[in-house]
Order: structure tokens, then C-alpha cells, then sequence
């Protein structure tokens, strides 16, 4: 019995509001139940150095956490430095939103994601890449109406599940009270069908490959479920 | 004539949604018109070392703003550290709301007030300073709730307001058009009819003590149209 | 009664010694009572990126205090990093210094002004003001000599005191003694008449406009003495 | 075709070399191929803050690597900081080492690993583990000899490989030529027909199912090559 | 000819003010010609971790230089950090000023002398050894006064000269003009006619055992002026 | 007695293999003894901004530690900061090296030379700059193979050694046991018959000139035997 009485198989109630932000390009408030992520998409006319007049364009992201989005006040990360977990979970937004984008086609410019997680019941850094992809779509939308874009170089939505196994049983969208207890649980980014990312992890112990297959049965049929709400969104 | 159409004495519209985070004691979202920021309170019992053994509660505050709350994105605090504006606020922030508060009545424990601004249209300090008011009140409730405290600690609400010399006229609650203007002006934090902090700056200019005068006019006013708003907000 | 047995408006003695750095264009020791305060002016024939190409030059103030300058000795600032007390101290001496100088008549250069603390007893950040202002017109002088500066970026001197309420009374540039036990104290920079900025701030407590009043009256006497000490010392 | 001229389940030559360093508790030098990593376990009778009092033990890794393991130069991490993905890596040693480990059977102590590149050809986090995996075996060995540990706390070798696409082919044990061009590489961690840590990543690409599925084939056929390998150093 | 018209065994004039510091336990301002060093030397009664209940004392110092006292100014150190060779000018100083020190007579607290250049021509850290040394002295004195201290831990004054081949021949005391020029120097620090640090560096050239000893000739007959210099300010 | 056995004047066994790094243009690792350095040289087709179209070269040196080099683990130093010691030591083995190196010769390029301790035993700074002069020279010569340097721009060998009073007597190259106990040490480096740099230190001791003369016989005679080690590793 899971701790929200879901069945193994249900996400959390998914919602996305676009239009957050006045000054971004693309902007969205994604909540999975209590987990809400504020998504912004900057575009600036200008790549990192490795792309410089390459006629491509990039896309990166960053991510934060306000200090009282968890239950404990956490340290703000501007008094310290962004910690070695916050930059891994950045390097995989980023990695993820690249898969599928038509550098060409979007022409040399960046586009920056913001995700900034307002307040955390767990999959934050799932929910930040589905939002991110809806702001990033949104953004791209404003090129192609400007005429700046002419093909659009986004493909399918990327959409992405935690999912693991809780109390011995493999389930969907884990909130903070089962991932804290789960022992083996897996980040999935999917596009479609296809794969972009998989984490398994097993602090303390380990799984099977049966295992590891039921879990990415969850993952695609939920992945499914949020690529519905973001093609909604986007409408 | 101001950018916005206002008369020079207008505030701009003022929301005060509370309960906007599960986790914190006590929260916020206030909007002064574009400006928007989440106010949260966290009370925690434990104070800093000098107030150790005093039976003395403390308060601090602390402030950040989200890379795309502004026009062009900025820079993540957390990727470098926080700025010594960033330092000069918090502890504006700080000063003006433990202005009036009761430490023995609030007993040996701290409440730290977190305004992130999540978009911002000038005057993001003060809308911090009003709406972390909201928030340490609501964390106060709750205490005195729980019967942890007795005898309200808090006075009357701290509100705060920049007001400026705009196209050579007083005007009230600048916002980010007229304040990048503005050769002339201040934040005004009030607590009723006293004052807590004047912090009246000349940028390549000056300005004498009659216009002083009539910008402390008409923060006398705008305090009094913003306490009435906070007091609404936690009755 | 003051601790120093000083009326309520005596100012400490003032002594400007010019000078006293043979490699700076510009340096004074001032002195207010037992706060002394190195100040040098360096020109330099480069200007910071917002001012490139502009024809207009640039005045920045830094500040810093040696460990034992205080009656404790304090952690070296190179030991960690400027703290953000320290950053604002010189934001606020550069903005005031920058006041009403012709940065067209000064020509694409930029004067930075050195406040180093050898000494402290209260009222640093306004005794570097004051000798900041003496600092940067010698400069200046040196510059006209050499026929580089045709007609003097420079008005009235800049000026800077302290006033607040001690024992309940309003009394002129507060020493250490004064300062710790003063809950409402401000530092108020005038040139001439006129005002350039004013910080007046209350820990733990509250004050009125009719004490500001008369705290503003004690600040222009006072910077009025003052200015006669510098005018002196760059005759 | 590989441009090793491997078959694509070869993994490249496996040397282990233990007692490199006189002060560690346990050490070796890992080579796998040109990739030469030097591991050493550091025992110390104390455990992190979260562990004390608990009777029980902790395992931790930190990884770094010479400026010149790399065929450019890198910057010296000294000179800057650790980067987030020297601390992903890490982190992932941790994790994938505390795999099965008995912290009760440990005692309260912490063991150190620390894995240092020497030379760098790819799959340098997975030899890391693997030879970590042997420096703590060692160390262990060690406690159990001097009658500090009565059971011993670890349990099969933790392995670990890296498996890609390369040229649309699977393949073992990427060596950096393979790495830098392979769209989809995995690190995978073992335990004996266990998995401890699956980590598929898609740079600017997706991946299916069915080649997950063959890429854990070769992981698995790879691991209980390199677990052979590591029982025989430990013997 | 050295450019300053000294013979090669001439030192700079040198003077040793006193009683500069109205908080410090003992302080001096020392000049030697243009370079100029306010040193100050603080009491606390308590000691490093590794002198805790040992009934010993400690002596440290701290060096600092003001960014206008070179001819071109510097960053300032607050700024970024305390450069390397910041640091191991102050550990050359700390060092130094131990040799000789008895610290069972000092008793368990620890003196750290602060050595600030606020104008430099050369020879900063070996003018504030010898100044450090008279501030260490009056710091003893006081506690001796007071009958914290019983016997004098000190012994005779500690002095330090720097010497170099200038044009090919050796120097005394040089001066910034040949210090720059000198392709070999080297410090001296000497307690009566004993050593304590001998610092010899030849950048891009070599010197030979002859020359060496010329040097230190120099050296010996320096150092006894200065400890004359030194005792006359401390009787 | 020294604790290893050896006679006052004898070094430790010393072993230089080259080609210990397939990516660097020079390599090699040096054992004294337990101490143990792994030296690598950099090409790189560019100089320092002080360099830059000179026409000359340059060369520069950095030193690391690994965490178990040492009998007690050390901290990581990229997990805090390059050490002021560090520091220290790799600007004596950047001049060390820089001796004597005909940079016009060299051509406009830099050497980096890194010296990573993988295991310490005492005078890790002087096999550094040992081993360190091995790696370059093995540079230089496949520049010169390749054509790119013309004329060698390396003299004779550039050694180091440290010598100190061990129980109040001379002896040569101090291993750890002896270094943490002399009260007087210093490194020697040395370019066949001439000095490059003298370090002499007395922790808490002093020490005359006859006994300086006594090291230094001591050092030349080591350096000559460092030297025909070099000779024979690069010939």
C-alpha cells in the first residue's frame, strides 16, 4: 500500500500553467501533486564558445531550490556554492532537453532553462524536465511566430518518471515518502518510445534485470500520461 | 505623467495570497503589481550563538531572485555567490522586521524569513520587507496556536515602500521604468506612524530637505494603505 | 552627558594631514578624534566597460579596515572575503563621492579611491567620505597641473557625519561609545546644502519625523565644519 | 569494426597490482589498458556525524586526476575546485562501494577510497570501482588479521564497465576513441549477477529498449571477467 | 653606484615610532626610507588547537599590504583571496619572530603581530620582521607589567635584511629600484650574530658560495644596526 | 645515528624511469628512497600574456599531493584549495627550473612541468625539481627531433637536495623521520658547481654560519651525484 493509497501505477495529479512570467520567452508552473517547479526559457542570440559560428544553436539548464521548499529549511545555495548534486541534476535537464533538437534549425542561439523547484514532495528533477521541455517548446513557438525560426526544431515531448520499488513493489512517480524509504529506484527521460536517459540506483543494495523491466513498464506508460498534459499545454 | 498612467500617489495593485507553501510556518506570495515574491517563514528552535541561553528569540531574513525574474536573464547567485547587494538587502530585510518584535515574548528560537522574488518590476526589496511581515505573523500564529508562545510578540505590521523623485516629481511605489529613471530616491519602512529606516540615495545628483519632506509624505500614506492590506491578510 | 563630555553638537577634533603616500596622486590621514583613516586617489587612463567610449570618466570607492584597527582584533578580510557589511560601506562612499562630479569635464579616466582604516572609534565610513573627497580633488589638482583636466569635474566638497539618539538626545558624529549604544542612528553625506544620501536606521526600535528633523539639523552644521577642514587642507 | 581492433565483448588487459602505496591500509594500481588508476583505502576510527553512535561503519570515495592524464593538459582541480562532474563521479564510487557492505559486521569506522587517475584512456570511474573495490578488500583484510573486524563486512566484488553504441554496434569496455563518439554509452555497476547501478545516457540521441537490453548482456559477461580478476589480486 | 647614492653597506635611514595604535597590546610604525609598515602585536588569552593545555604560548603574524602602497595599485586582496605569496611572506615572518621565543615563560596565549606596508620601496617582510619583533617586545613588556608574565620569553631582537647582487655587486638593504633589477637577493634573519632564515633565489641565474658569503657579511653587519634600532624603541 | 641507517653524507637510492605517461611530451617517475614523484612536461604552443610576442619561452611548474601520499591522510586539496605551502613549493620549482633556460632558445612556448606525490617520505620538494629537469629535458628533446627547437636551450642538470642538523649533526637528504625532528633544514638547488636557491630555516632554533657551510659541503657533493643520475635517465 502506497503512502498516498495510489495504486502502483498512478502518477500524482499533473498540472502545467503556462504564461508565468512575463519576461521570459517561454514560461511554465508544472505541479506533480505537491511538487511544483517554476520553468522559464531565455533565448539569447548568443552559443557557448564551442558552438561560436558553427550555425548551431544549444540548449543548457540550471537548476534551484528555494531553502524552505523542503520540509527542513536547507542552506540557500548563493551562501555556499551550488553543491555537486544540484550541478549533476543540471547536467541531466540539460542533456535530456538536447536529445531530439534540430541545432540547425533552431540557428545559432541558446535557449536557458530555468527550472527553480517553489516547493518539493520528491521527482523534482523529473517534473523540472518535463516543464522544462513545455517552457523550451514555448519559447520556440515565439521564434517560428517572429519568423526567426522556419522549421521547428523540437521533435516529440521529453517527459520524465521516477519510478521504483517500494515496500518490495515496483511503482510510478514516487513522492518523498517512498523515495526516502525506497531502496532502488531510477529516473527515466523518455521521448516517445525511445529512451534518453535511464539512472537506476541502489543505495545499499541491489536489483534484478527483472526487476529493472518492470520498472521501465512504469516509466513508459507514465511517460505517455505526462506527454499528453505537455502537448496539451502547448496547444 | 507616469509611465504607468498612476497618479503620484498611487500604489500599484496589492495581493496578498498566505498558505502558498505545506512546509513553512508561515508564507506568502505578494504582488505589487508586476513584482511578485514568495515570503516563507521558518521557525526553528535554536538562535544564533549571541543570543544563546538568553531566553531570547531572534529573526533574520534572507533574499534571492530567481535568474529570470528580471528582463534580462542574470546570472544564478548560486553559480558564483551572493552579491553584496543581494548581502545589503537581506540585511534590510532583517533590520525592518525585527523592529517591534518582543525576543522574551517570542522565546529562545529563530524565524527566518525567505523572500524570493520570482519576478520583479522594481520595489522587490520592499515588497520582501511587507510581505515577510505577513509571513512571521502567520508563523507567530501558529506558535501561539500550539501554546509555544503566550504574548504576541509582533506589534503593528512593518511595511515598507520606495518612493522617488520621477521627471522632477514625489511619486509613490516606483516601479522598475520610473526606478531606472530616478536620480533621486528611497525606501521608506514604517510601523504605524514611526519610522524604522530611511535610505534616501542620490545617484550623480542631490536633492534637498523639503523634496525629502514630500516623499515622506507620501511613504506616510502608501504604509498605511499596505498595513491595512497585511492585517487583512492575517485576520 | 556624552561619554566624552562633547555638547551634543561638538565634533571631534578634525585633522586632515595630506600626503602621506608618495606614490598615490592624491592621499590624506584624516583624523576624527581616534578614527583614522588612510584615503588615496589613483587615476588611471581606463574606465569600467559601461563607460568605454563615452569621453566620461568614473569615480569607485574601495574600504577596508586593518585587523586591530578595532578594539578586538577581526579576522583579516583577505583571509575569507570583503564581507557585506564592507561591500556596502563602499558602495555608499563611491556613490556619494561620485556626486555632482563632471565625469565629462574629468575625461575617459577613472579615479579609484583607497579608505583604509588604520584606526577605528566609531563614524569610518564617514570620515573616509570626508577624506575620500580631499583625496580625489588633490588628484584632481594634479591632473589640471599637468594640463590633462581642463576645467575642475569637481564642486563643493562632499561631506559626511553620523548623528543619532543617545540617552534619548540627538547628538553630532557619534564615537564607538556612542554608536554601540545608539538604537537609532543614520549617516547623513551633504555637499554644501544639499543632501546625497541619508540612511537613517532603528535596530530595535522605531523613530519619528520630528527626531529626524532634528538629527538632520545637528548633520548640516556639522558638514559645514567639515567642509571648511577640507577646503582647507587642498588650499 | 573497433579501432582497438577488439571484438565487441573483448574487454581490454586487466592488471591489478596491490601494495603500491606503504602508507594505505590497501592500495592498487588498476590498469585497464591504457587507463591507470591508483586506488588506496584509508581506515580511520571515526565515521561521519550521521553515523556516531550507531556502532556502525561508512564508506566513502573521492577521484581525482593528474593535470596530464588526459591527452590535453587540464587545469589542475586544486587551482579551481572540484567540478560537479568530479563529484558525480564520486559520488557514484560511494554509492556503488557501500553496495552489500555490512556496516554493523565494520564497526564504527570509515574506510576511504581514494582513486587517483594516472593515465586516462576511458572507463576511468569504472576501473575506479574496481580497483577501490580491491584497495578496501585489502584494508579489510587487514582489520580482520589485527582482530578489529570478527566477520568480514563485504561480500562479492562490486565491477563495474562501460558499454556503448559504437558505429550501431554494442560494445564492451569503451576506451576513449569508442567514448568520444558514441551517441549512447551506460556505466554499469555489479555485484555478481546483481546490478548495483545502471546509468544509459543518449547525448543528443535516443536509445531502445532491445539495445539497453544487449548493452546489459555485455555488462554482465564483463563484470564476472573483472570479478575473477579482482578475487585474484585479493587471494 | 646603487641609484639611491648609498654605498653598498649603507642601510636606508630607519625609524621605529611607537605607541601608533591606541587598541593593539604593542605597536610600531617602522620606516626604512619609503617603505613603511604600521605593525601591531594582539594578546588572546588562548592558543591553536595543537598548544591547548599544553601551558604553552604561540606567536603568529598576518601581512597585508594597502593596494596604493606600490606604484601601480594592486587588487585588493579582500577581493579575491590572500595570494600565495602573501601567505608565505607571512609564514617567513611568523617563523622568524618564534626563533628565540620561550613559550613555557609566555604561558598559554598566543601574540599575532599584523604587519600592514601602507607605503613599499622594497623590503617589506624583512621591515616587518624588525618592526614585528618591537611590537611582539611591548606586548611582553605590558604583560610583564601586569604580572601575566614573569620572565621575558624573548630574547635578543630579531632583525632582517635583505642583500643582492645589484650591477654585480653586493648590496645592503635594497631598495625597490635595485630589487628589481637584482637577479639575485635574498633575505636574512638574524638574533645577534646567529641565523634563523636565510633565503637565497636567483631567478633565470645562478650565484656562487663566494658571493653568498660576501651577502652574508653584508647581512651581519646590518642586522646589528637594526637590533640597535630596535632596542632604542622598546627601552 | 640517523634513523635509516645511512651515513651522514649518503643519499637515499634513487631511481628515475621515463616514459611512465603515454600522453605528456616528457615523463617520468622518480623514487628517493619512499618518496615517490610522478613529473610530467607539457608542450603547449603559447606563453603567459608577459610573454607573448617576445619570441621567448617560458616554463612553470605545479605540485600536488595525493590524500594518501602521507602517513595520515591529508584533505583533498581541489575539495578546499591550493594551500599557501603548495603554492610556495611550486614557485620554487617553477625558478628552480626556469635557471639557466635559454628562452629564445625555447622559442615562444611553455613547458609545464607537474609533479603529483604519489607517496612522501621527505624532500618531496627537491625530487620534484629532480625529476622535474628529467621531463623537460625529455621534451626538449623531442622538440629538437621534430625540428621545432633548434639549439638546445638546457644547460647541465638542475638538482635539488635537502640537508639539515639531525641530533645536532649535518647530514644529506632527509627522509621524514629525520625532517620532523631537525630543527634546522634547508633545500639546496643546484646547477652543477653553482647555486640557484638556498632555503635555510630554523623552526624555534637558530644556527651560525659554520654550520651553513657544513650543509652546503654536504649539498654539493649530493647534487653532483643527483646530476649523473639525470645525465644517465636522459642520455
Amino acid at each position: 500500500m502506497r503512502p498516498s493509497g495510489r495504486t502502483p501505477d498512478a502518477l500524482r495529479p499533473i498540472s502545467i500553467e503556462t504564461g508565468v512570467n512575463r519576461h521570459a520567452e517561454g514560461s511554465c508552473l508544472i505541479r506533480m501533486g505537491d511538487t511544483h517547479v517554476i520553468c522559464t526559457a531565455t533565448v539569447e542570440e548568443r552559443v557557448p564558445p564551442f558552438k561560436r559560428n558553427s550555425g548551431q544553436g544549444w540548449v543548457t539548464a540550471e537548476y534551484g531550490m528555494l531553502p524552505r521548499a523542503t520540509n527542513s529549511r536547507m542552506r540557500r545555495e548563493a551562501k555556499s556554492a551550488q553543491s555537486g548534486r544540484t550541478q549533476e541534476i543540471q547536467r541531466l535537464i540539460g542533456r535530456s532537453l538536447r536529445a531530439g533538437v534540430d541545432f540547425v534549425a533552431l540557428g545559432e542561439r541558446q535557449i536557458t532553462i530555468d527550472c527553480d523547484v517553489i516547493q518539493a514532495d520528491g521527482g523534482t528533477r523529473c517534473a523540472a524536465i518535463t516543464g522544462g521541455w513545455v517552457a523550451m517548446k514555448l519559447a520556440v513557438q515565439k521564434l517560428m511566430s517572429a519568423g526567426l525560426v522556419l522549421s521547428d526544431p523540437l521533435g516529440e515531448p521529453v517527459s520524465a518518471l521516477s519510478c521504483g520499488l517500494y515496500a518490495g513493489q515496483p511503482v510510478a512517480d514516487l513522492d518523498y515518502a517512498e523515495d526516502s524509504e525506497a531502496g532502488v529506484d531510477g529516473n527515466f527521460v523518455m521521448m516517445g518510445a525511445k529512451l534518453i536517459e535511464v539512472q537506476m540506483s541502489a543505495e545499499g543494495s541491489t536489483f534484478t534485470r527483472e526487476q529493472m523491466g518492470q520498472l521501465m513498464d512504469l516509466a513508459e506508460a507514465g511517460a505517455a500520461e505526462l506527454a499528453r498534459a505537455q502537448l496539451q499545454a502547448v496547444a
